[in-house]
């Protein structure tokens, strides 16, 4: 049986008004993507995978247990970058509109009926991120999803609540970490250019990178170890390969 | 009415199982500090200044309140830095010996008494840390702390629960921030030398920086002025003064 047929707990097996939404993070061609579900329910709803944690699980274990439910995803780093704790912060909206929704709606709107008013209450939510290569993911959907796809960070559909900002706070906490998070998380292949390494930032930041002063920044973080060039069919002017250096 | 003197409020108006724990730093004398009530109960209880969230309360709200009320300082800048969020994480151990104090016992113990059951079961706790000049803080203790005293960091009595691993943590983070956090944060006095600043960096690190590396690294943050020297009886080697570019 596959875990998106598993029944729904009972809420009283949930904290009560803690949820956690997972920012999943890709680098492809130059451009910066989160991985978005749109969710099953009648009307165009987009929605960060995201849940609640149960009453004898750690926040980092239910934060991977959403996420792998929720996209297919397993074994990813993932790490919490902030609370969003506005007084106001709730999906009242949505889900009086969910739990409108004809018995014989999609699978899951049972639930939501049966547990609006919980639903519809305040919620802090605990977000994390997590960085992955995007070649080596195949998205799946559970029951609640009609698709999960990978949206550039800069066109992302209007999702519910707070979920563009919280995608927006995550990408700033990449960028403050980016130089120490490049090492081993997955957003560049083994081998590549500095060029390579420089529109990853550039994807990052939202912004373009000065190439010489690029390249003294990244070169005296010694993280970099420098390769043979990359064959170019001859060219003198090929450029070096690099990898990152696993301590 | 003095805040502390403010009946406790129905635990109903509280997110049932979520909580704050603060983290106020402060540096003397080449030490790290950090503030911590002693609770006024029967046995040696020491505990971050903590509490709980109301339901028309922002979070960060709430973190400035309970500050307040717990020690006095009013106005400072707090940050939230991590949530402690272990599936065991609970206070049973000392709410089952608090409820069991006599009825004619410290004010409190009523309030704790009649909610045991709540406050013994799971909390996640966001973890908030602050910056402040010591000199300028008069803690002010409330009805249920016995002492508000600085302790040096690496010199704290054995708190409740994880609150020492929450100070840990803590100071991980400021590490990792110290270079932004020093302009603006009132770790030092408006002027200082090199040296004093270095001596900060080796209490929060808890480590030695090399005088010359220290210096460099420093200057090409780019976030200091260099002032006239330092007075010290006409001796041409009197050190400079520093402030920080207030931006």
């Amino acid at each position: 049986m596959p875990d998106s047929a598993r029944p729904l707990p009972p809420a009283e097996d949930y904290l009560r008004q803690l949820s956690i939404d997972c920012v999943i993070f890709g680098y492809r061609d130059g451009k910066l993507f989160a991985l978005v579900p749109k969710l099953v329910f009648e009307g165009d709803f987009w929605a960060l995978p995201g849940g609640f944690i149960r009453q004898e699980e750690d926040i980092d274990a239910a934060a991977r247990r959403i996420l792998e439910t929720r996209t297919g995803i397993t074994n990813i780093y993932l790490e919490q970058f902030r609370v969003f704790g506005a007084a106001e912060r709730t999906n009242r909206y949505l889900i009086e509109h969910l739990a409108a929704l004809p018995a014989d709606g999609p699978k899951g709107a049972e639930w939501i009926r049966a547990n609006a008013d919980w639903l519809a209450g305040r919620f802090v939510s605990i977000g994390y991120y997590a960085l992955v290569d995007m070649r080596k993911v195949m998205p799946a959907r559970t029951e609640i999803d009609a698709s999960v796809d990978w949206y550039p960070v800069n066109e992302l559909p209007p999702m519910i609540m707070d979920h563009n900002d919280i995608v927006a706070h995550a990408r700033r906490t990449l960028q403050r970490y980016l130089d120490e998070k490049l090492i081993g998380y997955n957003l560049l292949p083994e081998k590549f250019t500095m060029k390579d390494l420089r529109y990853l930032y550039e994807a990052v930041y939202d912004r373009p990178f000065a190439r010489n002063n690029f390249q003294k920044k990244i070169l005296d973080l010694n993280v970099l170890e420098r390769l043979e060039k990359k064959y170019s069919g001859g060219s003198h002017r090929a450029p070096y390969l690099y990898r990152f250096i696993r301590r």
